[in-house]
């Protein structure tokens, strides 16, 4: 497989959608960000939030082994503290080899109803 | 932290849903501007809004403290005008220093429904 | 203004929805094609569509003037032949000057939901 | 026509809904690649599909012609085996000459509902 990719990826949009409604953790609402590592060498992603408000928390690490994805909802990161729900936030990920980061959206904040949104993140 | 992204950024497909349905603020049909500012520098970012049937009006400037984000949704700026609601329009964001931008749209035009569309906008 | 952007972009995945609930024009199933010219000269940009069946079709003109956005539903070009509606198709857009362009989709082929979509197109 | 695009391109956020509500094949729970291939030469696209578990699989092949556009739904691929619906992937797609690649979801999970989400596959 080819090494393709970048090794620093930025998401400025993040905000976790709160409440949800539905069956967890399928309905439940969340963002996510998805990894995909081609290259032979195992990744551990460092991850920091930005927020308005406050200096950036992190690294959070997410781990990607060789020649995997990972998919990822930043309502699971929780070391060195959870990323709260229903506040605006970014993200900056740091890999030492070249991956590629999509961020998606589920939004189930009412009843019956799922919202998606999604785009790759921006390669630096 | 590194300095990543664009001086310049362009978003052509904007257009504020109206009306809205459901809780202000959570539920307000808005677009939005996503700014992330990982460097070290305060960024006043100007941005102009691009029209069909009109000059550009602008400066509109949105300060993003250094290492922050800054979620605005473009229903609020009112400084030099206004964004009028349900009306076709772009805009074009400049910084003096490297940010990178999303743009997001929730549209709650209809009773009960969310809808949600995100990309990155464009680095020029 | 600087001149921003790209003179070749290209969508692959166009698919105008079918039918349509809800009030004409704003709840009409579309997608459409956002361009934003921010030089000072007039842009006719060419469209071509591309099919799955038959030879790519075109080309469709859209005039964005200097220092304009258009945004244009691709339900709506019928020169020199309409787009089907419900049928997969791709297009690739040409200007004489760089421009930026964003696809967006509308989708209300149940009555009481909007669904949307939104990607940057992709430059060439 | 111009040739545009790249020969390689990645998906990391591949995840087909699951169940589907609605008339098949329009309201089937999907994700879909969309290629459009602008020039004069055939592409046998090879795709291989990533895992969060499991060795990369593939290639599947998707034949684009030469000025046409092929939008292929993912739950179809089944040689040389059937993507499972309800499991997280990514996919990287090679192609012989340039092309451009976009992603699609629709998830139609919950009855009466219809979710979408768009992102130009990333280049590399």
């Amino acid at each position: 497989m080819p090494d393709v990719g970048a090794r620093l990826w930025v998401v400025p949009g993040g905000h976790i959608p709160f409440p949800s409604n539905g069956p967890e953790p399928d309905f439940t609402s969340f963002d996510q960000v998805c990894v995909l590592n081609a290259t032979d060498t195992r990744a551990d992603v460092e991850l920091h939030v930005f927020y308005e408000d406050t200096e950036p928390v992190g690294p959070y690490t997410i781990r990607v082994d060789a020649r995997r994805i990972r998919h990822v909802r930043v309502n699971d990161l929780i070391d060195p503290e959870a990323v709260r729900l229903d506040r605006p936030y970014g993200c900056l990920l740091r890999s030492p080899v070249p991956v590629v980061v999509q961020f998606l959206r589920q939004d189930t904040r009412l009843p019956g109803v799922v919202a998606l949104a999604a785009t790759m993140a921006y390669p630096a």
